[in-house]
């Protein structure tokens, strides 16, 4: 009798709704416990955006925003309002592809998504449910994961990762997939060079996309029809932790084939 | 205290070298018992595609492949092989982008990937280690995945779903990802629409990759280097199983920005 490598994913019950300022390292400490468990090293928290961005306050009132010229014409092609696209084209390095209804933008981060990750579903706004609020990525989800990691490794005393997760579009194949948009102490990229195959021929297939792998069954747990776990604990990831982030996943415009 | 939901990957130890025509769903079976498992319903079998392919004897020699002036041509562009790129076009309906090293093509099932998914490491010849051979994927992998099932419940008594899985690149993004290729018992998609948010929004997104995002997760505990775990066993898919297959991922041509 053999005993299999297990990886498991535990979708945390009781986060509860985060507003902007809120502790969410604590918060999920908390959780942790709450749900019968107790961090161990190697673990990855993997968190959704959403909560980040609100605990950060990047919540947004449409009102506001004075669209440009640009936004403006582009709005009137997508059929989108003004006021959200001036906020994707100022959220963006540059836009990939337009077509009625659909906007694909370089993220300021790096990283190609549609709506530049900004988001009506599951926002309120601070005074009461609105349609005029929109809820955008944090400003560096890098960052933001190496802050909350940084906390929960304190309160926890143990070496952990954290993984911050947006649902993306892909090219050519439907429906929208967990994507790492920020990463902090795992390796989000695990560079196979070097390694030999069972009939030892070097392996041509250089890296694995070891952060996004993780990411998208952390996803599955958390669904997309709300928010109520927000938060997945992961425990078993097969790679030695390291510094790394989510940049490290994001290919370079001049190797891009699709851009 | 709350008991979290739990997804769970085991990554089957004592999987043999798979040879063509061995009984695969048999020797998953005796796999799972193996490593102090049994399935139960609900749960779902990724494999990797090699193993697949060669128990569908999916093996071709180089030297017997004669190629076309079209395959003569890309080859001399590509710097690849002639033969294997003659083997590519045969396996594709499609040639998506070509630059020198690289060929990306619409295979024959409808997905989009590199090379035809033919790959060369881990792939050993009928009659002992040969640079000639390689491994095309299964003819139909939706099929494939379907057989195996049947074979598996037959033998479990229990309704489980199979998955098909291949380490695809992306447009945007460094490394690859475990993707599915196949799929029986498990919807593939999972479709939101009238889905509710938190706060009573109708959902925008409406369709989650289910398939590829437990996929993910699955070919993370496989790795790349080799072919030691062919299997994993996912427990704790938190969709109700259905039928279901790997054409749902695909994207129409005409509804695609990147083709």
């Amino acid at each position: 009798m053999t005993k299999p490598k297990q990886l498991s994913y535990y979708a945390l019950e009781g986060i509860p709704q985060i507003k902007a300022g809120d502790p969410l390292a604590q918060i999920i400490h908390a959780a942790v416990k709450e749900n019968g468990l107790s961090l161990q090293d190697g673990d990855v928290l993997i968190l959704a955006q959403k909560i980040v961005s609100k605990a950060e306050d990047r919540l947004v009132n449409l009102s506001t925003v004075e669209p440009s010229e640009r936004a403006l014409e582009l709005a009137e092609f997508l059929g989108k309002r003004a006021e959200l696209v001036e906020l994707i084209l100022r959220e963006s390095n540059d836009v990939v592809r337009t077509r009625p209804g659909t906007i694909i933008v370089e993220h300021k981060s790096g990283f190609i998504c549609a709506n530049a990750g900004i988001d009506h579903s599951n926002v309120k706004g601070k005074w009461g449910s609105d349609e005029d609020w929109v809820l955008l990525l944090p400003e560096d989800s890098d960052a933001s994961a190496a802050r909350i990691r940084a906390e929960l490794e304190e309160l926890s005393g143990k070496r952990i990762g954290v993984l911050i997760i947006d649902s993306h579009g892909r090219a050519w194949r439907n429906g929208v997939l967990g994507t790492t948009i920020g990463a902090s102490g795992l390796p989000a990229l695990q560079d196979m060079r070097g390694e030999e195959d069972m009939y030892h021929y070097k392996l041509r297939v250089t890296t694995i996309a070891t952060a996004d792998e993780l990411a998208a069954g952390g996803s599955l747990m958390m669904g997309q029809a709300n928010e109520g776990t927000p938060v997945v604990l992961a425990r078993g990831f097969p790679y030695l932790l390291r510094e790394g982030n989510a940049k490290e996943l994001i290919r370079n415009k001049e190797n891009d084939l699709f851009r």
